[in-house]
């Protein structure tokens, strides 16, 4: 059978794969290494880098081949699937004018560089203007693409980062969340109260803090001869499948947050290192979605390395690396990993609260995009709901408030879903595995990941992008996201 | 006046300038932080990254532009000067045929990756062929460049690295050091015998060399908030003028060679960060040649931080850090810091036995380039060089001897002579900035190189490509490159 326009499409996606690739590390390199000075030229490299990329992607040509593929016999499903994100992906692409692709590669990159030292100095004054550019391009480019999609505006945003979902399938499933977890948090709350806590004593040297991350990372199987580990401000994941940069961050007065963060990034790694070697470089070839991905990292991190189970295997390894405390006992190490608080912060709260953090960003996101909030009544609209939900005043405090996540100023508006989307995603994968593996939790004591990483392997990460987020629920679990298993999780957990 | 052509030039030059900066930065984070098993992805990326340039360049509008600006009036000099560079680049690029292009770009690739291998294993047998077909492509390539540039071959590779130069203007400077040094070399290795010498006594710990070098360039001036430094196995200089990136390399047995060694990087450096910020993206606008290039960094180091004024600056500083040792003593750190010795290895040898290192080379290169000497031939050619100017045999010792650079596995014929030139043309401004300054020494001998970067600033860095190589020596010193000022420093300072 020829399929001559088709693998001139493989070509034409894997020289963008490769660009994608300097993109990734140019980036990772801005956040890890880059002196502060550098920024302007990055921010103008990247920017070119990103023009080259959309021009290969739009070249007319490109249109034409798929047009011809569709005509070809595609045997493998594989190659299917590989056609239709092509199509997706060249659709998103030329829809777009050149200048707004453009500018809004600018405009984010600066308003987020911008963002690091306003956000540091509760600057909202300055931030706002560069805040109100950003959207205004995203909101134009949601626009354009709204129009081709035959959907709303956000719900273009929503699909970039999980394909196939919109707020019709969000809404229910935030509903049932906010109806069920404030009481659920006031109760295990009260409950924890009850329990004893001790505190462990630090200093803990970053260098010990580092092995025992190391040696985490090792447990959980992370590849070090495709990745490495650093440190940025604030943690990520990124790089290349076979090139897996994550970082994480230290203070020396607690270890918990930077071991925990850096369980949670290997989760992502571990799932970038499992895609299918053979498609690496093609659109079916990567993660799934972005909801998937974190489903990934919240296993590992809340299902696994948080269980009382694993606590069998973190009590000893923290004790030989930071010396004998009580506080490192396996029960009170679990009281640590599972203390529940109404927190400021997204990024420091626990998994019950989180998902309340992304109700309130979603609702106030629908109202930027589609609704009419404006960027000056922003700081307003969150200190309400932050009332409502946490119980919190951010009323002048910007930092902690409106201006905490990278998010909005790197543009990435409809993002916060595929958090919540993944943690849901993550209990009702776990359950899964340990239905069809009862060992799973017995190896985890062990701090042996095997078992587990074999179904995840055959069930999420070897499918990549061969199925939609809502298949690969149903071919793993018989069922789509259901918020029960999070729930059930939840209660199990901390009542 | 019109200068439309002219102005879309430098749209499209600044774009390559741009994708240059990510090849710059992903080959920088390869040789520093990649983890190996990124390799194969990597090489990918930036052999696409380099098809992407190479199709820019090469666009034929970029030819049809070119013929148009020349009809336009540039009133700068600079754009002028600038139009000639992107001529040159674009005959350059386009005088050969692609897949000659690609083969050359592959089989350096393979070869210089192969022979990081081969010469730590002695292996000439492996090492040869691969060679000779880099030198074949080499040739290949020269040639179709020679017809059109009416040069000869070698020479158009000379012109690569120091445009302008050619054999014409080399021989009779490296005669009058062939004639000179043999000698001169043999007096001072005798005079040095006489005078006392203490070896410091180790270790220096890693952290503490790392705080000399980083005093060592805050001192020389380098601007932190565009560039840093890191370790790599080859110290290097590379990045992108606003975030330059040097590397150093230490052994906790010594501390004199990565010390000075990061003075050599920093002098690289603050040429990059001295070039006019108007013209950074633009071919005008980059270092004016490797010569000058080598000149920065050897008169910072060679001339300035070896100097017997500068050990009274560094004296004090080494004591401070690494605690007191008699070794420390300026005299003493001034005749470490000068020892003279024939060695095998020219990344390791002096200033004084250096020209000899490259002026067997270029012997040997001439006649691989223009004469018969083939590949089969090439140990028995250097042995024998070798022992008439170092009285060293290498019979055997292949990774000691004609396998211990990169350049030519690499495919840099034609570079070895930019590093002499540029000792020369150090010792030359050297000189003149002392004229116009005599304060500079009294300067150096308290850690402040204001004086002399202004000098240097004037009268090299902010010139940029805008005049060539020979122009910019007759400004700068009121004549073109004079050998005797090199041989007069060596004189003054060694006997």
């Amino acid at each position: 059978m020829n399929t001559h326009a088709y693998q001139q499409l493989e070509s034409i996606f894997e020289k963008i794969a490769y660009l994608e690739h300097l993109h990734a590390m140019s980036a990772w390199d801005e956040a890890v290494i880059m002196p502060s000075g550098g920024g302007k030229a990055r921010a103008k490299a990247m920017a070119t880098l990103d023009g080259v990329i959309h021009e290969t992607l739009t070249d007319a040509k490109v249109g034409e081949l798929i047009e011809q593929a569709k005509e070809e016999r595609l045997d493998d499903p594989w190659q299917q699937a590989n056609l239709q994100w092509m199509k997706k992906r060249y659709l998103n692409a030329t829809c777009l004018p050149d200048d707004l692709v453009k500018a809004l590669s600018e405009t984010t990159l600066h308003s987020e560089q911008a963002w690091r030292t306003l956000r540091a100095e509760n600057n909202w004054e300055d931030f706002a203007p560069l805040l109100e550019k950003t959207l205004a391009l995203t909101k134009e480019s949601a626009q354009c693409r709204a129009d081709v999609f035959k959907k709303s505006p956000y719900d273009v945003l929503l699909d970039d980062f999980i394909p196939g979902i919109n707020q019709q399938t969000i809404d229910p499933i935030f509903s049932q969340l906010k109806n069920t977890l404030p009481n659920l948090i006031e109760t295990i709350i009260e409950e924890q109260k009850k329990r004893p806590l001790i505190q462990p004593e630090g200093p803990f040297p970053i260098e010990q803090q580092k092995q025992l991350g190391l040696e985490l990372m090792q447990a959980i199987g992370f590849d070090f001869n495709h990745g490495r580990l650093d440190v940025s401000h604030h943690p990520f994941c990124s790089g290349d499948p076979e090139d897996v940069r994550l970082t994480t961050r230290y203070s020396e007065k607690e270890f918990v947050t930077a071991a925990m963060g850096t369980c949670h990034e290997t989760g992502h790694a571990r799932y970038e290192q499992g895609l299918p070697k053979q498609w690496l470089r093609q659109p079916v070839g990567r993660a799934n979605s972005m909801a998937t991905h974190e489903s990934q990292s919240l296993l590992i991190e809340m299902q696994a390395c948080r269980s009382p189970e694993f606590m069998n295997f973190l009590s000893p390894l923290v004790k030989r690396i930071f010396a004998e405390q009580e506080a490192f006992n396996r029960d009170n190490l679990h009281h640590l990993y599972t203390t529940v608080k109404r927190d400021l912060i997204r990024v420091d709260a626990d998994e019950v609260t989180y998902p309340l953090h992304v109700i309130l960003r979603y609702e106030i996101e629908k109202e930027l995009i589609e609704g009419g909030l404006k960027v000056a009544d922003l700081p307003n609209a969150w200190n309400e709901k932050m009332e409502h939900y946490f119980e919190h005043n951010t009323d002048g405090n910007y930092k902690d408030g409106v201006m905490q996540d990278v998010h909005w100023p790197a543009g990435l508006f409809g993002y916060f879903p595929a958090y919540t989307l993944g943690s849901l995603t993550a209990a009702q994968l776990f359950n899964s595995a340990k239905k069809a593996n009862p060992q799973i939790p017995t190896q985890l004591a062990q701090g042996n990941f095997s078992a587990l990483f074999d179904w995840l392997g055959k069930n999420v990460h070897s499918k990549a992008s061969s199925v939609n987020y809502d298949q690969l629920m149903q071919e793993a679990c018989g069922e789509s996201l259901n918020v029960d298993y999070f729930l059930n999780h939840v209660k199990a957990r901390y009542l």
